[in-house]
C-alpha cells in the first residue's frame, strides 16, 4: 500500500465557512473559483476527474455571484459555490456524454432538474465529472486522488475524485447500486445518498432505485447543497422529497446503533476489520450502545433480507435499463462496452415475472428494515470492503474484471431499502481512505446527518 | 348539433378478429395495412390525425409480419397490427415533435419503451398521432371525425381521432389529467387508462400521474395490445405493471356500481344527463344495484375528496413540469404557446410546500377511494361532460379559451386516484359520441375490462 491519505490531517475544500468572508468583502466567489481552478490545473492531468471544465462560464457565474455578495443579496448560502456535475445529468452549456462512446458529442442544451435548481441558488456549475459508462461498471479515465494506480470508485468516479483531490468543495453524484457512497468512501468524501426520490432526478427517472446525491468536503456543504436543490426542484415526481431544515442539523448523539454486517463482511480485509472495530470501540466509549445480528431476531431478519443485495439490485436495474440499452446497442452497438452489452444480454433473458419477483423481494426487505425503527437510531456499517482496489485497466484477450470500480456489496442495502446513507471519512487503511456509513429509516436523512455530525466530533479517525 | 355518429351502428376497425384470416391465408397484414392507408388517404385531409405516416416503414413491417403469419410463426396476437403512436413518445424512425414548435425536427432516433415493446410483438408502427402541445391544453390541427367543427379532445387528439375515423384499429395515447379518456369519449373509442404505472412510460417519467394507454375499436384490442406492451416493457420502473391474463378477460357482471357525480355533474347538459340516466336504467334492469352519494357516507367522502380534482391535478402537474418547461422557454420561448407559458408562470409562483400539500391531498383521496372496495365492484360515471365542444380556433386579440380540447373534469378523479378507467362508446348525443367509463380500484384493470365487456353486451347504446 502506498497511498498518501491520512484521515487525521486530510481536509477537502469547504464552502460553508468561506461565505462570511464574501459577506465581509475579504474574499470573493471569483477568487474562490480561481483557487479551485488552480488545483484543477495542477492535479487534473493525473486525476482526470472532469470530462470538461467550463472555465469561461464558471468565471462569468462567479463574477455575478461576487456582485450579489458585494451587494448583500446572495441568492442562497451556496451562492458562488463551484460544483461539478456527474456527466449523466444534462447541462445546457456542456455536452452530456455519459461515459459512453455512443453519446460522444451529445449536447441536448437542457439542464437536469438539480442543475437548474443549483443555478437558481447561484451555484457555479463549473464542469462535468467523469462517470463510469452509463452509470454502470465500465470505468472512465479517473484515478484515485490518493494513489493513481487505484480506482476512485464508480460510477460517480469524477465526482468523488474531484472532491478528494481538492478541486471543488462539492459535486453531484448518483447511485443506483453503490455509485455515490462507494467512490466517496474511496476518496475521503462526505456524501449523502438520500432517501429514494429525495432529490429530483429530472430526466433520469427510468430506474426505480437511483438517487442523486451530494459529495463534499464537509457535512455542512453536503446538507445545505442538497436542501437548496430540493427547495427549487423538489424530489422525484410524486415524492415529497428530502425533508428537513435548510440549515445543517446540529449534532445529535445516537443512543443505539445497529452494526450491520451485510453480505460483504466475509470479504473484508483484516486491517479494515481492525480499523472498523476501533471506530466501534470509540462509539461505545462515547456511550453508544451497539446491537448486532445476534442481539435481536429482527436484526438477523434484515441481514438475511439484504444477503443477496448485489444480485437483487443488479437484476432490477438491468431489467429496467433493457429497453433503453437495446435501443442504444441497435443504433451504435460498437460504441457500447462489452460490459454493458453483457448486462443487456442477461436482462433480456429475464421475464417480466422475474423482475416482479425481485420487486416483491425488495418490498419485503423494506418491511424488515422498517421493523428496526424502534430498536435503534440508525444502522452503522462499512461504506466499502476496504481501500480502493488497484485498477490496471482491461487487458486485451483477458476476461473482463467483474468490478473494476470496486465492490458495491456495502451499498446495495441502502439502495434496495430506499434508505438514506451518509458516509464519513473516518478511516485510513494503508494510506487510503475507507468510509463508514450511517443508514437511517426512509425520510430520516436529516436525522442521520445530525448523527454523522456527532460521530465526527466524538470519535477520532482511525489509521490502520 | 350536426354530427354523424350513431352508437348503434358505428364500428371502428378491429384487429383481433382479423387474425384468423391471416392464419388461414385469406387475408394478410399487408392487405390490412393497405385498407388502413386507404382510409387515411380519404379522411386525413380533414381529420388531420397524424403528424407523419411512415408508409414505407409500415409496408416493410407489414410484409415481415405477413411472412411470419404465412409461416405460422406470428410473434404475438398483435403481430401485423397497424398502430399509431402519440407524438409525445420517442420513435427511432420518425421525429418526435410533441406538438410544440420548439421541438420541430426533433429526432432522437430512440424508441420509447412501449414503442420498442410493440415492435417486439410484431405490431406495425405506422405513424405519429397529433398531440396537444407538450400534452397540455394548446390544441393541434386534428378535428373530430364526426364533425370537423368540433375538437377531437386532447391531448391524445390524433390517437382518438385516428381510431374514430377508421384509420387504424389501435393507437397509443397518454393521460395526465384526462388526455386518454376524454378524447376517446369524444371520438367513439374504447380506451383503457391503466392503473398508475401500468405501462412503462419509458423516457416520459417526469410527472407523477401520467399514464400511457390504448385507444381502440374494440375491448379486445385495447386489452391485448396493453398486455403485449407490458409483456416486453413492463410497468413504470419499480411498479409491478398492468396485471392480468394475456387474453381478454371474459365478461363479468358487476353486482353493485357506484355512480360518481364528481365536480363535473352541475355542468352536464340535459341531453347527456338524459342519455346517462337511460344507461343507468339499462344497468338496473339487467340486475345491477346502483349506489350514489346519498347512499353511504364513504361515497360522499370520496365525492368530496375529488371535488377539486381539476385544480389538484393541474397544480401537481404544472409544478412537476416547471423545471423542464423553464428550460424550454429559456431556450426557445417564442416557440412555446402562450397557454404553456401561462401555466409555467403559475407553477413558478408555487412553493415546494404548496406542491407537497397537493400530494398529501391526493394521498388522502386515494385512501378514500380504497375504502369503497368492499362496497361495490367499480364506479361508473360519464367520461366527458357532453359531446365534444365546437372549436373555432384562437382569435387574435381575444383572451385564450381555457379548455379548447374540452373539459377534463370527469377524468381528474381516475388520474388523481391512480385508478384504472375504461371508457365505452355507449351514447350518442346530437350525433356526437359521448363515453361512459368504469373506474376500478388500483390494479383492477382486468376486472373493469371484464365488466366493460359485460356492460357492452347487456346495455343497449343510447341515442339522445
Amino acid at each position: 500500500m502506498s497511498g498518501s491519505y491520512d484521515p487525521r490531517t486530510f481536509q477537502a475544500p469547504t464552502f460553508h465557512d468561506a461565505t462570511p468572508a464574501f459577506a465581509a468583502g475579504s474574499d470573493t466567489p471569483r477568487a474562490y473559483l480561481e483557487r479551485c481552478l488552480a488545483v484543477i490545473a495542477q492535479r487534473e492531468p493525473v486525476v482526470q476527474a472532469f470530462t470538461i471544465v467550463n472555465q469561461d462560464g464558471a468565471r462569468a457565474a462567479a463574477d455575478e455571484s461576487t456582485r450579489r455578495w458585494a451587494a448583500g443579496r446572495p441568492l442562497s448560502p451556496i451562492d458562488g459555490m463551484p460544483i461539478g456535475i456527474k456527466d449523466l445529468l444534462e447541462t445546457k452549456d456542456m455536452p452530456t456524454e455519459m461515459g459512453c462512446e455512443a453519446y460522444r458529442g451529445n449536447f441536448p442544451r437542457r439542464d437536469n432538474a438539480a442543475v437548474s435548481a443549483l443555478r437558481r441558488a447561484g451555484a457555479v456549475v463549473m464542469g462535468k465529472t467523469v462517470t463510469a459508462e452509463l452509470g454502470g461498471a465500465h470505468p472512465g479515465a479517473t484515478t484515485n486522488p490518493f494513489d493513481p494506480a487505484r480506482t476512485p470508485g464508480g460510477s460517480s468516479s469524477g465526482s468523488a475524485a474531484a472532491v478528494g483531490a481538492g478541486m471543488v468543495p462539492a459535486t453531484v453524484g448518483s447511485q443506483v447500486g453503490g455509485s455515490i457512497i462507494r467512490p466517496a468512501a474511496f476518496c475521503g468524501n462526505y456524501a449523502l445518498k438520500p432517501t429514494q426520490g429525495g432529490i429530483n432526478r429530472g430526466e433520469r427517472q427510468t430506474t426505480s432505485m437511483s438517487t442523486h446525491g451530494i459529495h463534499a468536503g464537509s457535512i455542512e456543504d453536503v446538507w445545505v447543497t442538497s436542501m437548496e436543490i430540493v427547495r427549487h426542484a423538489g424530489g422525484d415526481p410524486g415524492r415529497r422529497g428530502l425533508m428537513g431544515p435548510y440549515t445543517t442539523p446540529g449534532a445529535v448523539k445516537p443512543g443505539r446503533l445497529i452494526v450491520l454486517e451485510t453480505e460483504g463482511w466475509p470479504d473484508v480485509d483484516d486491517p479494515t476489520r481492525g480499523a472498523f472495530a476501533a471506530v466501534l470501540e470509540g462509539l461505545e466509549k462515547a456511550g453508544v450502545t451497539l446491537l448486532r445480528r445476534g442481539d435481536h431476531a429482527w436484526i438477523e431478519a434484515l441481514e438475511r433480507a439484504v444477503a443477496n443485495g448485489r444480485s437483487l439490485c443488479g437484476g432490477i436495474t438491468a431489467w429496467e435499463n433493457h429497453w433503453g440499452h437495446r435501443n442504444l446497442v441497435d443504433v451504435a452497438g460498437d460504441k457500447v462496452s462489452a460490459r454493458a452489452r453483457a448486462t443487456l444480454e442477461k436482462a433480456e433473458a429475464m421475464t417480466l415475472d422475474d423482475y416482479r419477483t425481485l420487486l416483491a423481494d425488495r418490498d419485503a426487505a423494506q418491511q424488515r428494515h422498517a421493523t428496526l425503527a424502534p430498536l435503534a437510531d440508525a444502522c452503522i456499517m462499512l461504506s466499502c470492503p476496504g481501500p480502493a482496489p488497484l485498477w490496471p485497466g482491461d487487458r486485451p484477450g483477458q476476461p473482463l474484471a467483474p468490478r473494476p470500480t470496486g465492490d458495491f456489496v456495502f451499498n446495495a442495502p441502502s439502495s434496495m431499502l430506499f434508505a438514506p446513507a451518509f458516509t464519513m471519512p473516518l478511516m485510513g487503511v494503508g494510506g487510503m481512505p475507507v468510509g463508514v456509513q450511517l443508514m437511517g429509516q426512509q425520510h430520516e436523512d436529516a436525522r442521520i446527518t445530525a448523527m454523522a455530525r456527532w460521530v465526527m466530533g466524538a470519535v477520532a479517525p482511525v489509521v490502520a
